[in-house]
């Protein structure tokens, strides 16, 4: 067998997920999740460094996918447009599979620990499509709103995208998510 | 002495933010700012549970001031605007310390680990102005959208009032940010 198989990654994070959301997060070792996966716990740290890392599977590879998005947005593409852009290519690939976000999501949602990982994740989604934009010479406070912005745009589209188990795509969810935001700005702000 | 006194949380924050500022936060131990702070080490524990937490003092009264203000807001106040007003009676009394909030800041920008601290604070802060604007009946995904695009806007306001060594009252920084982020939506979405 290979040292690392992807197979078995993909099968790691499939058994993983069941457990989780059939007893809880707190309730599952590492051991079962291997053992569901028909490998054994110490293969399993091949993989993943503990029970957590099985749900950020990919994840490490998530900023330098973005980065390279927005850095190849056409070049008139304006910050907020090449970051959605960005954010769009790597939602349409995770809406593949809806099933298994939305567990995942379910999952995060009950556990402190996991939404403190997930936060550290979306923080560097912000910090690296902030360093594209400033690549692209975007000033510094615009690359950082453009870069938050995005971000919140993003998380908003996949929650309505897994609420609706992917009715809609992903980018028709991100669009939707757009016009809420504009409209909160536009109607809204000005003082009562 | 009485067991829990206000004057003297304020000199362990003040005592913290100097060392932490002069020898990185990983190297300041809490017998080192409480006695700087004219206290014996035992007595810091009395405020702070560790060296972490006396960077986020008053941190767990935030999220009910901030439940509060978004209630209270002027019954036609739209979402976003009754958001934003919360926020800025926070800032603005937030706005006495600038000194210290700017050093505040950086000793954060330093350290992983505050900056997780930091983020379940603003996660904190989002969900209080999400549970706020369901009681005043705005509906779940609006509520949770305004409420995550007014953590992002108070942020970036917070950093360009910090780097601004507090020239512009929060209060125009934030309006300064609005405008950026109607900007960035307006003009900027629409495909190339």
């Amino acid at each position: 067998m290979a040292r690392w198989d992807p197979g078995t990654a993909e099968r790691l994070t499939q058994a993983a997920l069941e457990l989780y959301t059939e007893h809880g997060y707190d309730n599952v070792t590492v051991t079962q999740i291997a053992e569901r996966a028909g490998i054994t716990r110490r293969s399993y740290f091949r993989y993943f460094a503990d029970k957590r890392e099985v749900l950020f599977a990919g994840s490490e590879r998530l900023p330098a996918a973005l980065r390279a998005a927005v850095v190849d947005a056409h070049p008139a593409a304006s910050p907020l447009y090449a970051a959605l852009e960005a954010l769009t290519q790597v939602g349409t690939a995770l809406a593949e599979h809806i099933d298994r976000t939305a567990a995942r999501r379910a999952v995060i949602a009950a556990s402190p620990e996991l939404q403190e990982r997930e936060r550290t994740k979306l923080a560097m989604v912000t910090s690296a499509i902030e360093e594209a934009l400033l690549q692209r010479g975007v000033d510094g406070e615009k690359a950082e709103l453009a870069a938050r912005l995005a971000t919140v745009a993003s998380q908003s589209a996949l929650d309505r995208w897994a609420a609706g188990r992917g009715e809609n795509d992903f980018e028709t969810c991100l669009q939707a998510v757009v016009t809420s935001l504009r409209e909160l700005l536009t109607d809204d702000v000005a003082p009562i």
